[in-house]
């Protein structure tokens, strides 16, 4: 029997699950940005019509995004096994409200940032290791709700410092399955949590790298690959900062650092006043249908996406504590 | 290939990983309850000396718990493969400083008082599922850092309805792991979101008897079983009042239910005025190290632990959403 796990932190799904379908709902802001046209809906305003509060569009949002992954395959809800979901709201409110809507099996995540990651290697873990035939996984941010929540309520027009990333309103979801062809996730690496003492909560992707740095170095050490081996290394949400820390990180103990993107970099264009790029965990799993669409193009053959969370509580930065921060890496491939 | 999911919910762990070891700190009131002898460490107050706030002391608490559990069995934190855990608190801040603590492969999970049972679900499927040989568990709650973030602050001394649930203080560890003998984890059924319209913060356990009743139900449905193939069935933490809505809900649909107990009400005595018996997190943590010594000294053989949780977020209370509810069950058995 192959190797399960390979070396410390990585697995190996030897059956190879498939993605069979995904899909993203953006806000305004996302769908005037560079990658607004390979987003199946883009919302008209941060509010949907009807809504009263931000909250309640967030949660339609993850549910709609479900709900058009499983449409472009013609699945029901209950033809998935589990599904698999988290947010940044406290109680991880979105993906109880659309468990609840789905009424399938689910397992509530929270890894801020690097939930859609932990979702979707938990995903291959189910169905590599024979416990399911088809997972659902969603993950979403809003910036109205997570801002007022996280930070300051954004009616009060604080001025946000450079620094600070702008959290992206969006929701993806995607299918795993088995399938003869399709984009395969092949592995995954669980990272540990990072913490170098940072505890600006203006300055995520500063306190972020240090972990992106240790879960790539981790996965191409247990697999025994370099950099070049992937076409991309694109990290989930470090940001214009973030992801210059972590090539200097990179540089300083000599590696290459050409294919390292990152998914906060790519979702706003320079002219949209985001600050340090997006955040958030709708912006790696919105970017995420980008990047797929682009492998199905033969854009890139595998690729590594390393979803980082910022484990931030407004509590314990109170109480004077620094942001523990951790990321997890799939590894997706397509031959097609 | 025996099968690995059985009907609807069910996973069979079919290499019966075993739990290796297990330790559980509580708070003085719980140490002062009829349980009290069966914890490993009953702390004089809810905020150890030295600490500036009950979150420092909940994350301890979890952390010396899994201290204890390595402790017991000659292990280091590096020898477990993943470490899954997760709490009450916003961003699971416990679990998540806990897993910096570590510093191994950790996946951050969100189920409220279902969470350890969500924990020791995919423990078993990550061993069985040959991705791992040993992941550690934890789940914890404290009265103080609960109510102060999920109704009021204590010191607010708010006069508490009889139907209100009195949150644990304490902390549960787990490793699970293969071994020849021990009390083996067979199998777990994956709950679905349920919710009866309940939106009283204060009155949780009604709120979480239907999830508990789904997932009974469903577990009993998957593996062909009744009530009676089990020495007990256990509820994560429905108090006096839910126990009460669950066992006339089965009764309506014709079950019995003798063998139906409740960690909830079995950690306070009656002269504690805890009003409808415990919850939260900890509750089945440092419940379930007592039901297994009963099942070390045979006075149990099969048990099913069925985790609830109360999906409560304050943010979509105050929007006038009602409780999403959750219950997720696994089965343990001892015949040394």
């Amino acid at each position: 029997m192959p190797e399960k796990k390979i070396g410390n932190q990585t697995l190996q799904f030897n059956s190879k699950p498939k993605l069979l379908s995904w899909s993203s709902i953006v806000g305004p802001m996302e769908g005037k940005g560079p990658l607004g046209k390979h987003f199946d809906l883009v919302l008209k305003d941060n509010l949907l019509e009807g809504d009263t509060s931000w909250e309640k569009t967030e949660q339609k949002m993850m549910q709609h995004s479900m709900e058009i992954a499983l449409e472009k395959i013609k699945l029901q809800a209950g033809d998935l096994d589990f599904y698999l979901a988290g947010d940044l709201l406290n109680q991880i409110m979105n993906a109880n409200f659309t468990a609840r809507f789905l009424g399938i099996s689910f397992l509530g995540l929270y890894g801020a940032c690097s939930t859609l990651t932990e979702g979707l290697s938990l995903a291959g873990m189910l169905i590599d290791g024979g416990f399911a035939k088809q997972v659902g996984v969603s993950a979403s941010s809003h910036y109205d709700t997570a801002e007022r929540q996280l930070r300051y309520p954004t009616e009060m027009g604080v001025q946000r410092p450079m620094t600070a990333q702008w959290t992206v309103t969006g929701a993806g979801s995607y299918i795993v399955g088995k399938a003869d062809s399709g984009i395969q996730l092949t592995h995954a690496t669980i990272g540990k949590v990072k913490d170098m003492g940072v505890s600006n909560a203006n300055d995520m992707g500063t306190a972020m790298a240090p972990a992106a740095l240790d879960t790539i170095k981790a996965h191409l050490q247990d697999l025994g690959r370099s950099m070049s081996d992937y076409d991309i290394i694109i990290t989930g949400d470090l940001g214009v900062l973030g992801t210059t820390v972590l090539k200097e990180l990179f540089h300083k103990e000599g590696y290459p650092t050409d294919n390292i993107s990152d998914c906060g970099l790519l979702i706003y264009g320079p002219d949209q006043d985001s600050h340090s790029g997006g955040s958030g965990c709708g912006c790696s799993s919105v970017v995420l249908n980008y990047l797929l669409g682009q492998m199905l193009n033969k854009k890139a053959r595998r690729i590594l996406l390393v979803g980082t969370g910022a484990l931030l509580s407004p509590v314990t930065s109170w109480q004077g504590e620094s942001i523990p921060c951790i990321a997890h890496g799939v590894v997706l491939e397509y031959y097609g």
